[in-house]
């Protein structure tokens, strides 16, 4: 399929290892979008990404519009947007016609909600167990709070198409799912496993088969390299 | 002015002490919608709120559609909807014509990444300090954070009308003021004035000729009782 052009051009900087930042790449894949992406290496950022590009020196940015000009020195007069729920919001408004904001308000709504959920449960549940090694509750209460929101009979978060709800959890599920998997986290060795072990339960079955309806997509192909994925992270959190 | 009337009947339950519930508060009176209020006491929730109506037991939420129903027993067939900010973006998406999502999704990117800040600077600093007593630096910090990306040259957080960033920080600085201004807060007597004197110094008028704006707005008199606030702030605060 060719690339769809934007309105305006749009830069992306992002890092292929950030969850949040892949947020955005899935919103700009799904929608199917032309447009430029520079990777910042978040251990070793480029000198002119926090004066240029974002004051908070986080990804993802983008810089939309202005005169053509190099991703290593936009434009000024490009405007720079950054975090990446703000960015998921932008490209589903840029793009209208696009399945990322339902029509209907209440399904916008619950979208958002979602989303909620995500913030204030599952990211927090991931960031305490695998990147601080406290309990593996938080993680599963997590993943049941984010289970106890999902439609029974429908594909994804609000519905049968894919909205942003859906791009604002698949990071973090990919992630928590690579980590466990493969034992990897900041927790005690072993603990990786046995919480791997529930999730693939019967328990989880629900919350499985919608991450694997996301993961199935192209967009999310696209944009998430395991190997990639799983390499950093055993990398930061060698066990001594 | 006649009220409004909404696509379906909105339903909303709300606390006037709570700047959460404020933000729903603001944006159904920017659109002068016509709508059921229901005052909940959040020290003594009535046993139905969270089975019938929001299961996290707080406020605000809307009950929106379904048939007629008293609002102490809402229709199973409405539609329950929670979060403050996810309820500032429904009312602004059920009224399109509305100036709450501008129309230019640049600057409806810049709204929600004011929002944004509010949430991570702002909010967090007016808990830290008016709340639990903790350094003022952190509401300062919040205050000056908001004012460094306020623009010089418009009206409102993001142009010249209303916006959800405007509704989504109104009732935090509305609260913020009337504290420190009466001295009321976890905080030892005497450092809440004394923020009260920072924040009306020079270095603080833009905030204040921002907020001012706002606080001159029907929305806002129709939502804020400043006296009530006091009080109830009074008493949570009261020094032994």
């Amino acid at each position: 399929m060719a690339a769809v052009q934007p309105p305006q051009q749009i830069t992306l900087y992002t890092a292929k290892i950030c969850p949040y930042a892949h947020r955005t790449e899935l919103a700009l894949a799904e929608v199917g979008v032309d447009f430029t992406r520079y990777e910042i290496d978040l251990q070793n950022k480029p000198v002119w990404y926090a004066p240029k590009v974002n004051p908070a020196s986080k990804v993802p940015a983008i810089a939309y519009g202005g005169p053509k000009a190099p991703a290593d020195d936009p434009s000024p007069e490009s405007t720079k947007i950054a975090e990446s729920l703000v960015l998921v919001e932008f490209v589903a408004d840029l793009f209208p016609n696009s399945s990322l904001h339902p029509k209907d308000p209440v399904q916008l709504a619950q979208a958002r909600f979602f989303i909620e959920v995500v913030s204030s449960k599952l990211v927090p549940g991931w960031a305490s167990f695998v990147m601080r090694g406290e309990s593996v509750d938080q993680l599963l209460a997590g993943f049941e709070a984010i289970q106890d929101i999902l439609p029974a009979d429908k594909a994804f978060a609000v519905g049968d198409e894919v909205t942003i709800a859906d791009l604002a959890i698949a990071p973090f599920l990919a992630r928590a799912e690579v980590a466990i998997k493969n034992d990897i986290g900041k927790y005690k060795a072993g603990e990786g496993v046995k919480a791997y072990e529930i999730y693939k339960s019967d328990k989880f079955s629900k919350l499985r088969n919608y991450f694997e309806r996301i993961k199935a997509r192209d967009s999310f192909k696209k944009t998430f390299d395991e190997n990639y994925i799983k390499e950093v992270f055993a990398k930061r959190f060698a066990k001594n």
